[in-house]
C-alpha cells in the first residue's frame, strides 16, 4: 500500500488513514474504487451524523443595546458536554448577535413557503417586463439566489466575517466539535413592528 | 357641594378631584348620577387608554440557569420616558421569568383559539360521562376557568406574589405609570421540545 496513495487520498477526500488503509485494501489498491468506498461511507456517515439526535444544547438570547430588538435562539448538538464548551456557548452567543443584526426570516432555503418564492419571481418578472425569455430566466436565477442570501440565516454573510456564511460558520463548528450542530428555530421580536 | 361627598366619590371610584367636582356639579350634586358620570367618563377614558397606541416600551429576554429555557417577550407602553424607568424594566424582568417559569400558551383568554376550547371541553365530558347535564355543564365551567389559568398569561397567577393574577401586576403598573401597558407577544424555548 502506497504511502503516497495514502496521502493523495488523505488530502482529496479528507478520510481518517484507517478508512483509507481499509478502502484501498476493499479495493485492491484502486484508486478510483477506494475514492468511491470512502464516498459511499462517507455519505453514510455524513447522513448518520445529520440525523443523530440533536436534541443537547442551548436557548441564548441577545438584547441590543436599547432593548428595541430581542432574539431568541435555540442551538442544538448532540452531547451536554460540548453544550457546556466555551465554543458552543460562544457560537451560540454569535448567533444570536448575527440573527438580531441581520433579520434573517427563515433558517434555511427548505424552510422558505413555495408561494414566497413564486409572489418573489412574480415581482422579479414584472421588473423585467420587455425583456427577452432568456435574459429574464436568468435574472431570476440570480434575483432568487439573492432573496435566499438575504432571507436564509444559513444563506446569510456571518456578521463578524462576512467572506463566509453562517452555513459554514456551522460547518466549522461541527468540525471542531465532532457532533451534529443545528440551528433549531429563533424568534426575533423588533419593538412595536 | 360636601366635602364628605367629595371624599366618598373619592375613595369608592378613585377619580380626581376635579373630575368629581365636575361630576357633581353636573349631577346636580347627586351622588348616584354623578358615580354614574364618572363610570361614564372612566370608561370613555380607560377605553381610551386601550387604545391609544402602544408602540414604545421594550424587548427583554431571560435564560433559566442552564440554558435549557429562554423567553423573548416585548412590553409595550407609550412613550419612551416610562420605558426607560426602573419600573418598567423591572415589570419587563419580572414576566420575562414569569413566563419562563408558568409556560404559558396565550396571552389573553381571546388569545385562546374556539378549538382549543372545544377539544378541551370535550375531554372534560368524556371524563364526567354518565353524571347528569346540569352537573357536567357546572363541571365544565370550572374547568375551563381552571384551563384559562393554567393557560393564559393573564390570568396566572403571578409567580412571585401568587396572590395576584398577571392581569391584576399590568393593572397596578398602568395605574402606577399611568400609560397603556400591555404585552405584546412572548416565545419561550425549551431545549429539544
Amino acid at each position: 500500500m502506497s504511502h503516497d496513495l495514502i496521502k493523495e487520498l488523505r488530502e482529496s477526500t479528507g478520510a481518517g488513514m484507517l478508512e483509507i488503509k481499509a478502502a484501498l485494501t476493499e479495493a485492491g489498491n484502486d484508486k478510483d474504487k477506494a475514492i468511491e468506498i470512502l464516498r459511499k461511507k462517507g455519505t453514510l456517515k455524513m447522513g448518520k451524523k445529520a440525523d443523530r439526535i440533536a436534541k443537547e444544547g442551548m436557548v441564548e438570547c441577545y438584547i441590543h443595546p436599547g432593548g428595541r430588538v430581542g432574539v431568541l435562539v435555540e442551538i442544538n448538538c448532540e452531547t451536554d458536554f460540548v453544550a457546556r464548551t466555551d465554543d458552543f456557548k460562544n457560537l451560540a452567543k454569535d448567533l444570536a448577535i448575527h440573527i438580531a443584526a441581520a433579520n434573517p426570516l427563515y433558517i434555511s432555503i427548505e424552510n422558505v413557503p413555495a408561494e414566497v418564492v413564486e409572489k418573489e419571481k412574480e415581482i422579479y418578472k414584472e421588473q423585467a417586463k420587455g425583456k427577452p425569455d432568456d435574459i429574464i430566466e436568468k435574472m431570476l436565477v440570480g434575483k432568487i439566489a439573492k432573496y435566499y442570501e438575504e432571507a436564509c440565516l444559513m444563506e446569510q454573510p456571518f456578521i463578524k466575517n462576512p467572506d463566509i456564511k453562517v452555513r459554514d460558520l456551522l460547518g466549522e463548528a461541527v468540525a471542531k466539535m465532532g457532533e451534529n450542530v443545528q440551528i433549531r428555530r429563533f424568534a426575533r421580536f423588533v419593538l412595536g413592528s
